[in-house]
């Protein structure tokens, strides 16, 4: 039977299990990439496996995010921490001021048919170029640059069937827009898209990007496109068709699902506050009073996005309504000097843009806050509630025609109603190659220092499990608690995240101000949970600083799932209770004791909690596999590789 | 007698008192200038006078400063403010991105002959093209916006003799750091550096103004050159010949004090560490390792000192160093458009420069953070501790050529150790002129509805003054009271600036956490101080907040200078004890009585405080002067003028 282009990539990566449709895989990655708000935790732990170089064919180390570098040392620190880092350990570095990660991976790194692990959640952008890219934590990227597989679940392949031409002003931005329209932020999860049909010829590989970016919008575990004409004439004009190769579906492959979109009905379209997936048409809302317009983030700030707005100035001669504040964040160098070679840098200045630094910028909320209650019309993929800085601020998602369009009127208008011929962009026969902001990795890592500035301090992994775990119970919780809860984010907390003692003082603080400051005078102990105890968002710290404040074991009547994968990744062993009921038969301050002697492998396997404050006793279970156990009993992922490839070493 | 420079212009523009070095003078002010920082203010002071447009030849609100707009909407809604208070009041706008104020009126609209005063203390730089340019707070910007005088001390005039020429790789920076060596930053309070001699040929416009600039760092009034044949090419350049005229000081002009340079003598110089007066050679300090670069700032971001740097860079054909993070901020859209257009912007670009935007950036903190214990050589004009945003941070100043030398090579470089020919930049004939993100006020007012954000709250004054005060010592504070003690400074207060009901809740915070609430719960009262009360930062909202409390008196051993003049604009009565042991006959919670019947202007006017809580009774005076008198009986110095403007009216 023929295979998908998913099932292709993912079969010739597969380590473990099979591809089975929501069964547990684990495959080889041969591409990852950090940005530097997550990489400074990836490095970090990577340092701590104890390996001297990655096992990767690449890894590549990006400063896109905290480029602002305002209020303190904290972010500069991270980014001297992240370059010499990667000079020693066999990275490549891209500088601060070279551009968005996943746009100047896309130019100069993604390669068909390879794997691609990222610790950003849009690393499915380099799905444009063919490549099966996908977002994870900073320990699973680290893992992977120590040559550990990828665990995932396998994904359901859903084909996105094109067809047609898209009609002029229409442009790959209203493609993705009108996926979310129809399947929701829910409608990828488990699910690989993966995008065929005769439409698919007509879309650059910056255009295929836009829409695999945006994929994560939908949920989704990433977004594909095929490897054709389009892809060699993008790396050929990236000097790179040497790492060219086709890769196309079976004729007779199968998916688990079928999405048709005729791309000749599609109009503008626009998400509306304050979700991606409340999507209408341009025309729906056209009238309303912008302030703001931003063009940039790495779903639309390409060659052909930028050109496109740099013509549409340039054909009407338009200036930037006198009333819109208007900004440009070009992805890449290479998109800025391509620009301005073929003079729409000079059309920009002239209309009244604001040209920000290539870089993330306002789409992750790094200046450019919208005023009070007000329009920000953006070219960037998330418009959540509070995100722009501003949480009563109305931000619209559009494409880059929408955008300039809008901020031509000084209110929100569709681009067809210019009146304008239409906009042909087509790639260059060669973009302007410019690597010098890259760094190699250091020829003689011996001579590299990691250079670690004071707000920099890591604690990635505590003493191997013994058979007994005793102490008091630090807190006792009720049901649905987040990783808020355990972690509050927030600009006081954000610079802290490469600070694990300072940052550790914050656990539970919203809960109780006092737990930080007990469990580290009582030497840890253990927190009682009620059911879905972790939920919300992934942050790894939410184990982490439990980890570094002492804590054992949790118990609780149910965890969140991933949470409960970073308790066993930072060694807190989590139990749950057998019989709900008992979870009132503990109180905070009670003395525990727990028998490790039979801890194994399995559903049945009980664990028996003593109460010595109450004089009973009390049976969990864990459920959990082989590899986790071993990952609790040598003190957490990290203790357990590191164990791994010492015992290979001495094999050796 | 000859007249000097200073005096010239003085003399024509002389409303009150006479030129004698010292005394008390008031001159009428053609121009003005804010920038977002301290605008908003200013401009809310004046919306509060009631006038329905400014009374000067020229105003121009400038958006500079808080350009990043990181955090929130604050920055945004002052931005929007600026920009409709502007059109309203007959002020000219100038757009975020179009560059730095002193930067764009140096260029735009500073003429020879005529007085500039600004709501920021590098005013002084439109000196450089003849203009006499003074720094001066929020409230003397509006009143000179509303066509009162400026009230100031008739400076001492201070002949600056420059003879020889320039060695190569030496330049204006360069100079202003030799003053800066010799006088120390409080060599130049009460006066004006005046320069001329033959050495001034040489120097371009912008060079002068990069002088004139860091005059401020001198602690002096203003800095001010001749207008001649180089200010007659420049403002040739910018199309404003018909602006120019010649200024000249007479032949037989006197000097209060004569300082001779030696151009010819000297050699490339840098400040280090962390006064702008802690100059040495560049050789004394060369191989220094450097973490940053940046060059930008109202000091050196002209035509002349970016084209400067890139002609090192393209001849050299070197890179920014590997371990070298470096930034340049253009000072103004219309020197990035001559850097596009002159191939230097792509000789940054390739170099590894990151270019940040056209504004103040860097300088006053705005991002670009050094790491824990960085370098970083700026070509700014202060390097105060802590100014960078880390705090254990060593900043240098220096010129454009040793901050590029010192970016290829990544320590500390005399930029003459390159060995290139002598860079020679003219002028260019004609700059690239465009205004078009500086906005014309509105043609009819009335159509403009000023935007004030909910983050906008003003209140400017208070009741008038009645014939008798009467409340609670609400405070009593002892010697050396800061500003700061007044309205902390700060990350968290800083954004509130424009919000006076929110910024007053901190009045006093940082000496008696609950001092905002309690003096509105007993709806205002007094505060008693020791000696030299209300020294430091002249902030004028360390009058404000205490007024919007409701305090009604100070009474102290004595004022600092500026605060005293604060209390007064804010119609707050400073006492003084004539027997300072009486400061101990009234304690925190005493009720106080002070009868105003006989309130009058004069060192003799005896005002009594009863102490009615204790018995007793304490004389005081206040030597203020009849305007002064007036303007506290009116409720401060905003009442003042409206009553003045509405008398006008009336009698009209």
């Amino acid at each position: 039977m023929g295979l998908n282009i998913v099932q292709k990539i993912i079969k010739t990566h597969l380590v473990e299990g099979d591809m089975t449709p929501g069964k547990p895989i684990a495959i080889r990655i041969d591409q990852t990439l950090t940005q530097d708000a997550t990489g400074t935790m990836a490095y970090l732990h990577f340092e701590a496996m104890g390996l001297p170089k990655v096992q990767t064919e690449l890894s590549v180390s990006y400063v896109d995010h905290n480029t602002l570098q305002a209020g303190g040392p904290e972010n500069a620190n991270d980014h001297l921490f992240l370059q010499t880092a990667a000079a020693k350990f066999g990275v490549y570095f891209s500088k601060a001021g070279n551009g968005i990660c996943h746009q100047v991976h896309l130019e100069r790194f993604a390669v068909p048919g390879k794997t691609l692990l990222g610790s950003d959640s849009h690393t499915p952008t380099a799905g444009g170029i063919g490549m099966l890219a996908i977002g994870a934590g900073g320990m699973d990227v680290a893992l992977a640059m120590a040559g550990e597989p990828f665990y995932l679940t396998m994904p359901k392949v859903v084909r996105v069937n094109l067809y047609g031409k898209l009609r002029p002003f229409v442009s790959a931005k209203d493609i993705i827009l009108e996926l979310l329209r129809r399947l929701t932020v829910k409608g990828g999860l488990g699910r690989v898209f993966e995008y065929g049909g005769e439409g698919v010829k007509y879309l650059t590989v910056p255009e295929r990007a836009t829409i695999t970016n945006m994929g994560a919008e939908l949920g989704a575990t990433t977004s594909i496109f095929p490897s054709d004409e389009q892809t060699y004439l993008f790396m050929k004009a990236q000097g790179r068709e040497a790492q060219w190769r086709p890769l196309q579906a079976d004729p007779d492959a199968t998916y688990d699902e079928v999405i048709d979109i005729d791309l000749s009905e599609l109009e503008p379209l626009i998400a509306c506050p304050h979700m991606p997936d409340n999507v209408k048409k341009v025309k729906e809302v056209e009238g309303l009073r912008v302030h703001q317009v931003a063009i940039g983030s790495c779903t639309n700030s390409s060659y052909r996005d930028l050109k496109t707005v740099g013509e549409m100035f340039k054909r009407t001669g338009k200036m930037v309504h006198p009333m819109v504040s208007a900004a440009i964040s070009p992805g890449s160098k290479q998109v800025l000097r391509m620009m301005d070679k073929e003079g729409y840098y000079d059309v920009f200045l002239r209309a009244g843009f604001r040209i920000l630094e290539n870089a993330c910028g306002p789409c992750i909320g790094m200046g450019f806050a919208p005023p009070s209650g007000g329009v920000s019309v953006r070219t960037f993929n998330r418009n959540f509630y509070g995100r722009s800085g501003t949480k009563d601020a109305e931000v619209y998602l559009a494409s880059p025609e929408t955008a300039a369009a809008t901020a031509m009127k000084g209110v929100i208008t569709d681009p067809r109603d210019l009146g304008l011929e239409e906009i042909k962009v087509f790639l260059p026969e060669k973009f302007e190659i410019d690597d010098s902001m890259i760094y190699a990795p250091a020829a003689d890592p011996d001579e590299v220092e990691i250079w670690k500035g004071p707000t920099i301090n890591y604690v990635g992994y505590k003493e191997p499990l013994g058979d007994k775990l005793e102490g008091e119970v630090l807190l006792k919780v009720g049901d649905n608690i987040t990783t808020d809860h355990i972690i509050p984010g927030g600009a006081k907390i954000l610079p802290l995240r490469s600070n694990i003692p300072a940052i550790s003082e914050y656990v539970y603080s919203v809960v109780d101000e006092t737990f930080a400051q007990r469990a580290k005078e009582k030497g840890g102990g253990f927190i009682v949970g009620g059911e879905n105890y972790g939920q919300g968002s992934s942050r790894e710290h939410a184990a982490i600083g439990p980890m570094y404040l002492g804590i054992k074991a949790v118990i609780a009547k149910s965890f969140a799932r991933i949470h409960h994968a970073n308790l066993i990744n930072f060694g807190i062993l989590p139990l749950v209770f057998v019989n709900k009921e008992d979870y009132d038969k503990i109180d905070q301050g009670d003395w525990l004791e727990i028998d490790l002697s039979n801890f194994a492998p399995g559903e049945d396997n009980i664990i028996t909690v003593i109460n010595r404050t109450k004089g009973i006793s009390i049976p969990t279970k864990h459920g959990l596999n082989k590899r986790q156990v071993e990952i609790i009993k040598a003190g957490g992922v990290l203790a357990y590789v590191k164990q791994k490839f010492e015992k290979k070493n001495r094999a050796q």
